[in-house]
């Protein structure tokens, strides 16, 4: 922590944080320039930011030199993180494919999904079951039946199935129906939901929050890990900007900056991303260009009759032509789709 | 709902669409240009928001012309409306002023904090009991001991008070000891718990998100209306640009938007929005000129030895100083202060 | 000027920062932590800039300490800056409003423009003769001849005129015309149009960009200034967000914090933050209450016949009252309208 | 276009809209809802746009339906347009790197970064000469020395050179010494230089602004095309949001977005748009499966001592790592690096 002090801060001022420090037992390290005094704190980091140093008199600004995660940062593990989904391992030589249906309309349609999806060469399904809604008067998914429905899929096809958990009281009745638990970009920071989800073994898909830094995903992830459940999953999504060409701005920097501070692995949606279906391959490619450890795409048998999201979900036609460009260009980036 | 075709759709792909509006028996109205075709979708709104137009073949883009609100809408409730809590009203010619510190930290800060907002004018008391807090090493809040003391301050003083619910399972403990349920920023979209507080007749204080739109926003709001609960005071409270001089930029725009799309009430928090104590007091001038209802400000007694937020807390000799400078500014404006 | 040095960083790389400090003569500052090693580079800050520090190997991060302008700064120059334009002085006392048609039509409307705002109180005289415009089908404006116009409006009515300068080789002719060069948001990092116009003595209105930081105001500021021209007024007009419910979100917070650390006026332009009539005369009477130095309105004769910005227009009657609102709430403010 | 009522217009309000469209001999054609009406204008794009229809009593809000851009769009010009520089052809199966140092610091440093590039594989050269730089006190660039500098580098190389150009006087000089007329991004909107580079008839580079929409870099191009230049590149660099791990967010959905909208062809500038070496080329490789016509990416042959953007460049050995894996690459993607 590098405290700055104010032009013209009195000895009193400067004096009045280096106490502070003391008083926890922390060293204060005085560097004076021409005009501005830095005060490094040095000693325990969760103490130091215990004090309000940034209200403290004659302070101008306080600046965090540590990160301010620890257990999902690479320093802390230096090994990437392989997470285990039924025969699926995220974040090794494999990019994990995951396809399925915005939400659950009916058996029929899970099934069909989950059965192309296997076909093509996806290894998870998705789909959603309760789903958050901007509109009351939208499509609230078909809750506990929709679970039954996805575990109906899971068994005729063997693939494992993630979806989305929206409430704390929820986690362990949709944690014994699926293999992946899903926090939406919504609930990134519903802190309660990450310290639910902490305290399962079932892995976590965690999707960035449309207004969330890097750093509080990575945050976020740590409420998870910090629980005791390890099996993180990190999930780029889009960020709001001022852009409406897509729905949000995909920010696939996001995935080497993420490899470089984190050991958790990371994947893309491009469909929540964009909203729309003419780029959803291209970026898919990208994704896996850039170096993410999958990407997670809508797929529907009647796109143009789906209750949610229709225009951002691909045709099997369509999501078999992504898998087969993913398949050819994997092998000269070093990786198996 | 108007749907673009584009350009050089088919006859066929035209028809498609007039077919699915026929099909729920709304009308289609067709308007031909020289490149683009355009359908008016006339009928019942709900169904035609069910239909996924967007996704048919043929289609541009679908243009909603209604707004995706109702009952919060001006348009439905031309007056304003009132929410009273206890003897305070708010949203008529009284510039309720709430305050309090970020978090309930102990018996004595909060009971001089509420001795303080009584003496200089303040109608409410707010005090943080649950905390989300965006690290989980930072203090998250007293819980239900935190209820307790702005309970026994509200005995005291006299002021009612508001805190923030973070859990659907807290709700109804929440409503039982305060007298307005705080939605805070983070959980404008948790629709969950917006179900739940509209299930109360405890006012709710709707905060926007840091990434919402005012449309977004209104939604929220029908989310708790729709449940039957008609006492929802808005909140703006910044939201996440590129600029950083402020945590956030406070939308002050927001408040004559607002003010003419709905009848809610509408307030104005400009401590957690910019972060710095130094300008607090000129945003909340600029909160009343500009039409809100209200301002939500930080106090405490010894803000450099806050908890949570100091940089952004009057102490009570600041706080003593903008209720004078809005007592004085107010008449003109035909508010009371 | 900081320099963080990343985890792990060897003697060897921490003596190469050093050494290059030492070369330039600046002291270097050393500060270790259990973790992490911070340089404080103390000494001639312009030649500490010069040295690419970020590049240097082992470094994580390079934090400016000090202020990146200098002359614009209020720590250079603690008293606030009075810009005068003919009779009227903007960033005392006085809160000036600039009004006119978003551009020179022809004679009769800027004329009538004129006078109306001299009539309902208005300070300065604003139009366009020269139209940045996003689309190449758009009206550009009159050039020289609209230039001819506000000309003939000031010697009617006395108000001194400010029109936009978007050509370096038109500075000298525009200000020969006019009595402030206006600098467009989009012009804000025109580097070379602020050394021209630094380079004049007319006073310059520098209006922030729509993706512009308030620090790199400050620095587009201190170009305009470092040529020797100290005659600058600053204009807030929105910044580009995600919001849609305005074309740009004002940022009022700017006022305020820009008034901490410039010395120099500042003044607020809701009519193009917002592109909506509705919201500006609730919107100036914000900007005057967080103590901006003026507003700046677009009015006409016939909004609804206007070939530029129709829709954000005043018409007379409501600029009138506008002023009457203005000059009601300014007094106990301890303003002047 | 689409002029959508405000509920409960009146006859007479919708009477108005109509006589105006027929005054400038377009169709009205009226679609009534239960709550809106909406009226649409059939006729001369152009003479439509000029009706500020928005100022229109009664009217809620007017939605454009045509693209408004013309000459640039896929509609226009359905087949992809090749750029030709010097031997060099952009836009078709091979993917052009651009490499080169941020600016041209003196002769030997342009050379070698020139030879390297020529060595690597790169088709074209960059090289700053007129830089334009936030702070006045940053290095501004060699200016004309520059441009010499960089004809040198081609004379030997054979490898054509790209620079930016910012003052409407220097578009003919440095036309004569370049191959490529860069339009950098804070230009993007200056439309005077739009016009000027307009009339020549050197390939322009464009770069898309840091606020700006797809929509408007491509109007920016119409400008462009719209003089008679048709040898537009685009460049995707980054847009501005509130992350902060990089400078900017590169925004790769823009390249298929651009692609289905516009014939011309588009690369992606990875090092000015995140500001970090370490992510560069997995970016490039993003870039190039994503569909991008060609990276353009900073080198220096010592980046720890660059006058400009050092932390962003590559070295020499970086650079030919980068070209590698973009060559292994390119075959099943069907693009030749």
């Amino acid at each position: 922590m590098m405290i700055v002090m104010r032009d013209g801060a009195s000895e009193q001022e400067i004096q009045g944080v280096i106490d502070k420090l003391h008083a926890i037992g922390a060293e204060a390290h005085l560097s004076r320039g021409e005009f501005k005094t830095v005060i490094g704190a040095i000693g325990d980091r969760e103490k130091i930011s215990e004090i309000p140093l940034a209200a403290l008199p004659g302070v101008e600004k306080v600046i965090p030199i540590m990160k301010p995660y620890k257990l999902v940062s690479r320093e802390f593990h230096p090994e990437s993180t392989l997470v285990k989904v039924g025969p699926v391992e995220i974040g090794g030589d494999y990019f994990t494919v995951i396809a399925g249906p915005c939400a659950v309309e009916n058996e029929e349609q899970v099934i069909a999904s989950a059965k192309a999806a296997k076909k093509m060469g996806a290894s998870i399904l998705r789909g959603g079951a309760f789903k958050p809604r901007s509109s009351p008067y939208s499509f609230q998914g078909l809750g506990e039946e929709g679970l039954r429905l996805l575990a109906r899929a899971r068994d005729i096809t063997g693939l494992p199935v993630v979806t989305e958990v929206v409430d704390v009281r929820h986690v362990v009745v949709v944690a014994n129906h699926v293999d992946v638990l899903q926090i939406g970009a919504r609930n990134m920071q519903n802190f309660l939901l990450l310290r639910e989800v902490g305290m399962q073994q079932k892995p976590v898909l965690l999707k960035r929050g449309m207004s969330s830094t890097v750093e509080e995903l990575l945050m976020a992830a740590e409420y998870i890990v910090q629980g005791g459940n390890t099996n993180v999953i990190l999930c780029e999504r889009g960020i709001r900007t001022f852009e409406t060409a897509t729905r949000n701005t995909l920010d696939l920097s996001s995935v080497p900056i993420v490899k470089n501070l984190s050991h958790l692995p990371i994947i893309v949606d491009p469909s929540h991303a964009t909203g729309k279906r003419e780029v959803i391959t291209a970026l898919a490619r990208g994704a896996l260009a850039v170096g993410a450890d999958g990407v997670m795409v809508e797929i529907h048998p009647d796109p143009k009759a789906a209750l949610c999201d229709g225009p951002q979900s691909l045709d099997f036609e369509q999501f078999g032509e992504m898998m087969e460009e993913l398949k050819t260009m994997a092998p000269p980036l070093g990786r198996i789709v």
